[in-house]
């Protein structure tokens, strides 16, 4: 039986933290270790079988093969991507929804969700190095699953994203995505919503529209773009070689994308990975799906749906911490002239 | 002569970032490379002298010996702490304040402030193992610095942060504090102000206080007390043993403690830190002070100064960079326990 974590909330500022201790550790096992960087064997690898309790999988050709009546040999050699369920999850499906609940001056629920990873088969090819087709498969798995998770009850929002490299926190170096879907709107993402509905009631235009018009118009900060995407170091980039890609149709929901419009989402992403790699070396990075919650629906007709790149090109210290306000050592304008040269 | 900095506004969330470039490297300095983690030798450290461009010092005993008139072999010998100017300031002063401008749909101002390093003597010495008269000059440094900076034209608040180890961003080994004076309030400080407002609004009282009150009562959370400070793990931590001091009496600003209340935080947060050294093998962390603005006067009559402490035990993923939402795997309650018994 798997422990519930708590959401606990900040009575100061409102922000949701969890307490997932169903993912539990002894106080001594944090003490500080030397880690070896390298990829894990193949041989003691989690992700190296079709697993079946798989809630998805496709086959190389992109066919449904979900193992519902458990994994044949057939599928065991032909299966590319598959979806389980986390095996530590920070989130844990009830049959009822939390109820809000107060401990003196605090307040908390139980950290009701979901928790799945996406799991490719090769054990050690990242997206940068996989083709078209393939991530095109890895985002209509992401899509798939997100549209099963948003009719759960409870949900509110879906967390779609990605660790490459121990420095951005992957544990396990078998490429893998993962899908959170929990029961409170996040509060960077309420952030987000607040400041996109504020711009939209004034100018009555979506201010991310505004702003790819004037990427495009300026130039300076793109770096790759399709028939569907632009790839840019954002104006207000949060680290040095921030990348953001943006759907240039106004659409507030990723789960909207049509099969045409997933595989210009695969070739943005994965020449923008591709560029990153080959000009910073391989750097460890985190990227992640910001799309309207599924909350109410999803109506929110003044958001617009897009992915975002955080390469660990600088470790937030004292003052990002402290404050929220980060500091880029170089400027995206520099970063995206770099990156723009580099092949994918 | 420098860069100046650039403060740069996100037109969705509000929220600033600085691009200092006067930090400057080129684009392949970000390329990933395996750096070994050791303490730099003395011969090559910067914080080795006491700088004849010291803004103030102090000797063995606590008296100042600012070298204003330059550096004596006699203050050569005596100094313990200096603040210096940061040779690489993301923050750089001008003779005018900064003007709000825009370039299309984007604001952005100059990065005006100050950017200062506080140096103490001891080559190796971290603050968990310096006695508490010693901690008591660190703090008295930040005071008397803080009490300089604030009467600056632009400033409109100070962080004092301190990083020790590389995984926390202290690029230098030598144990160091820094000092950051900035034209514009914090997010996440801008957050905290108003839900500490929110809170003194509905309910006439300071709701740092209301947790004090509860976490004495209830006993769970504390590591350390003493006649004026109470050491804890808040209710909700965003990192596992995340550590809090606060002053029990209530003061919104920082720059208010007496010399005796400055004795009494030098205790609390030398323990504090000895006990998390002890329990976790030294681990990196990041400790800050967060008080009122300087803005308006500092009239924050609802805001309690603290200090928080942040230490390096988790990486922070794609989840938590996506949502806001940190994962604790140990709960706050087991931290306290494991850190109350840990000998400072």
């Amino acid at each position: 039986m798997r422990n519930i974590s708590e959401l606990r909330q900040d009575p100061v500022t409102g922000d949701w933290v969890v307490v997932a201790t169903g993912r539990a550790h002894r106080p001594n096992e944090y003490a500080r270790r030397r880690v070896a960087e390298r990829s894990q064997p193949k041989s003691s690898c989690p992700f190296e079988r079709l697993l079946p309790e798989a809630v998805l999988a496709y086959d190389t050709r992109g066919e449904r093969v979900t193992p519902t009546a458990g994994v044949r040999p057939s599928l065991e050699r032909s299966w590319w991507i598959e979806v389980v369920l986390n095996k530590y999850p920070a989130f844990v499906p009830t049959t009822v929804c939390p109820v809000p609940r107060a401990i003196g001056p605090y307040h908390w629920q139980d950290g009701v969700g979901f928790h799945e990873v996406v799991v490719t088969r090769d054990h050690q090819r990242s997206i940068a190095r996989m083709t078209t087709a393939e991530v095109a498969m890895v985002l209509r798995a992401y899509r798939d699953r997100y549209l099963v998770l948003k009719n759960e009850k409870c949900v509110r929002f879906i967390s779609i994203f990605h660790n490459h490299g121990r420095e951005a926190g992957a544990t396990v170096s078998h490429p893998h995505s993962q899908i959170i879907a929990i029961p409170v709107i996040p509060p960077d993402v309420a952030r987000s919503l607040r400041g996109s509905r504020g711009y939209y009631r004034r100018h009555r235009r979506c201010v991310h529209c505004v702003m790819l018009e004037f990427e495009r118009r300026q130039g300076w900060r793109i770096i790759h773009e399709n028939e569907a995407f632009l790839v840019i170091c954002p104006y207000v980039s949060r680290q040095a070689f921030e990348i953001r890609i943006f759907p240039k149709r106004h659409e507030p929901a990723f789960e909207a994308a049509s099969e045409d419009e997933l595989r210009a989402a695969a070739d943005a992403l994965q020449t923008a990975l591709a560029k990153l790699a080959r000009g910073l070396n391989n750097p460890a990075y985190n990227f992640f799906i910001h799309t309207a919650p599924t909350a109410r629906g999803g109506r929110a007709p003044y958001y617009h749906w897009h992915i975002e790149i955080i390469p660990k090109t600088a470790i937030w210290a004292g003052f990002e911490i402290a404050t929220g306000i980060e500091i880029a050592t170089i400027s995206p304008e520099s970063a995206a002239a770099f990156l723009r040269k580099q092949s994918a």
